[in-house]
């Protein structure tokens, strides 16, 4: 019988050891000894080696996403006699490492601030694959982009025409750029996330555009590259994607009259299963059908299809990375209703949390997990895993059957989190971010150094002063 | 007439320059330019000093709230025969320089990390003016916690209980130890900052703590100090405290059978007014109904009252803080209802956002603004701030009256952003934090560094590494 407090959508499994299949990286596996392995690296071996708890990112898992997407995107606008870009959308997850296997997989960056562009570059990316994104780029950064030579700068008002036209001026340079349109498509998703309604900070509106547009064509500084739209994230269906199609092509055509549009890109936001409740479209039926629609959408005005670009983040690092966490504190606790019956629900409490991972607080998100350390034939119970944070919304998977017998010292290995937890990572409670590690064919290696107690105090300036001061 | 866009909470000020009472620490001012001038130190010289963005902390005005707080609950408890104290929740803003402002009103440090722990003895604070608490304690957390020679640890589950017996007994000493009840008492609050409902991490129910007091009392390893509970936090009525004391002073009556009971702490989670729509209850009256409660419960049974102790946190330094941004962009959007009519709303894009203060994104919270750098006799314009984030959600203050002329190269500066901003800062989209900056009487230092985008790349390891690694 399932536990009167486990919620619909989750089923009690007949297997609590069992990997649910496409929340985890390809290579993770149960060895001989019941351990869970990534990449051929036994999950002890990572906590020995670099302590708990610990980001854990399979490269090739990475790469194979990334050189997946490629491949259907190029297939499609192949299919549809045009160019397809893609652009790892970088706030996902970057860093050097991660720059490098998107790279070699011919992927280019959307950046979004200095510092994305600045990994980005350390990390070998050729400046001409880098797509300057952002609702507020300061001088500063607008100067270093052109400096580097990236690719295009997304505008997104038309102060920053205004500035990048000065900039690119003053430094005797022609500034390529696109224009981030509002296409007002809501896409079916958490609020939060939802990047393309009216009334949203990011972009304009297709009038709005069409005048921007005809300012950018009349300076000497900059040179339009075309069109860029993003209509949310964590999205499951295509509907969306086909309607900003619509109304972006609607725009095309009109600026065709007046002159070239290298490219539409289409943006992101392609949803990726965190837990069995989770059913997204199969990615590449669903590039297809964008890329299709679209050029349908071009044929009926008989007009070229422009280059097409995407900007897929989530769905390349997501399912590539896992955390690793140790349990501390197991309690059940006993919750009663309304009618006055009892249910027990077991909350584990692991050593990390909302720090390393913000998500189940920011969007109601849902992760499941598993025991690494050990299988366990203990009859499966509902389990709440929280993390060691002074706030009870530190939850880390909210609803999840494990091994009734999960116990202090068990190691527990969470997928899906490669994609928006180290980015949005804290030192909440004064906690050391974890490390993170790349794992492949049984070699494991630091990519990112975790954070000791002496580097979250490094940056006070409080500890020599005299009192009063 | 307002803004049709403006919510129902939001009144159109006659002057968009004016500083509402109750959100500003009580050195801001305008100086004779006009410009808002904080501890004597005008916006735009911390500006120039320390660059945009910043968060500046008033330390009289932390001083002061420090003061006052212990002040009311010590006066609250001599009325009543008993001894009060104050423990200051470090998780809402700890530095150096906060803990020898707080430590110098005489109040001791709720604690609940390794980190912050040494942040606070590094700051000076006595050991034995530390409560160490938290659901998930590492055995070096307590071993630390037992060599500093802290006040109290706060235990929250029965495993706990067996760790620190064991460790403080191959110590070869006695621990101090309170037990956290989950008193079942839901606070009117957000839902992730309620902390004292049955179905959270937090604590054991009566029955439970009674026995593992029990249990505390039979080991020579530990001491029992009392009971410890918190029902929540950002709460502006009385009642929840008044319920949770009078389940309290039940239990303290059951457990006095068996021996000495020193303390009951009530926790925190007294609130703060953000916007005007906020109007908590005043702090005097708040802790003299609580502990004059107690105090009647305590008589009902003809028992003793223990000493009473309390935790705020965010109404000591939430509005001792403010955030100075840079507007970067300004873009009027144009929002259509359902009945097709039109309403415009000014976004502001500033140099910050989600980074800095993740309080809107995670809960919703509502901030106000002023222009810091110039008074302007502009009429008011209904504006939401947005930061420099690649995500729709990064709001920094959602709804607010600024002068209509607000334009890039103002200052913006956000009050009461003391508490929980600085602590839940992150570098997401690899934005640097900003720097802490210290004001009085005409003064100003730094109290924590800012990061630039090498101290963001720092810690990555995949610079230097050769393809395929």
């Amino acid at each position: 019988m399932s536990n009167p407090l486990s919620p619909s959508w989750l089923s009690k499994p007949d297997d609590a050891n069992a990997l649910r299949e496409g929340v985890w990286p390809g290579s993770a596996v149960r060895n001989t000894e019941g351990e869970l392995v990534f990449g051929g690296v036994p999950a002890s071996e990572l906590i020995s080696a670099y302590g708990s708890p610990a980001y854990v990112v399979d490269q090739e898992e990475l790469e194979l996403r990334a050189k997946h997407f490629h491949n259907i995107v190029t297939r499609a606008c192949e299919r549809n006699a045009t160019v397809g870009h893609v652009y790892y959308a970088s706030k996902a997850l970057i860093t050097g490492h991660v720059v490098q296997w998107v790279s070699g997989q011919g992927l280019g960056f959307d950046v979004a601030s200095g510092g994305e562009m600045a990994i980005a570059l350390a990390g070998g990316a050729p400046a001409s694959s880098l797509e300057f994104q952002g609702n507020n780029k300061s001088e500063s950064e607008i100067t270093a982009a052109l400096e580097a030579g990236v690719g295009c700068i997304v505008i997104d008002a038309p102060i920053e025409a205004e500035r990048i036209d000065s900039i690119a001026g003053s430094m005797g340079m022609v500034a390529p750029v696109m224009v981030r349109v509002n296409t007002g498509v809501h896409a079916d998703t958490h609020e939060y996330l939802a990047t393309a309604r009216e009334d949203q900070k990011f972009g304009l509106s297709p009038a709005e555009t069409a005048k921007l547009v005809a300012v950018i064509r009349g300076s000497k500084n900059l040179h339009f590259e075309g069109l860029h739209s993003h209509i949310g994230s964590q999205i499951f269906q295509v509907e969306g994607f086909l309607e900003a199609g619509t109304r972006l092509i609607a725009l095309y055509r009109e600026l065709l009259e007046d002159g070239p549009v290298a490219t539409i890109n289409l943006g992101g936001g392609f949803g990726i299963a965190y837990t069995e409740a989770d059913d997204p479209m199969e990615l590449g039926a669903m590039v297809d059908q964008i890329v299709d629609h679209v050029a349908f959408e071009a044929s009926k005005y008989g007009i070229p299809l422009p280059a097409l670009a995407f900007e897929p983040g989530r769905v390349i690092a997501g399912p590539a990375g896992v955390t690793l966490y140790s349990v501390g504190v197991t309690k059940p606790v006993v919750v009663h209703d309304d009618q006055g019956s009892e249910a027990t629900r077991l909350y584990v409490s692991v050593d990390g949390g909302m720090s390393d991972n913000a998500r189940p607080a920011l969007y109601h998100a849902s992760y499941s997990a598993r025991i690494a350390s050990r299988e366990s034939e203990a009859e499966p119970a509902l389990v709440r895993v929280v993390g060691k944070h002074c706030e009870s919304g530190d939850i880390v998977v909210s609803e999840e059957y494990l091994p009734g017998d999960v116990a202090p010292g068990d190691v527990l290995a969470v997928p899906t989190t490669g994609a928006y937890c180290y980015s949005l990572s804290s030192n909440y409670n004064a906690l050391g971010r974890p490390p993170m590690i790349g794992v492949r064919d049984g070699r494991h290696f630091l990519m990112v150094a975790g954070e000791s107690i002496d580097d979250v105090l490094a940056r006070d300036q409080g500890f020599s002063v005299k009192a009063g001061s």
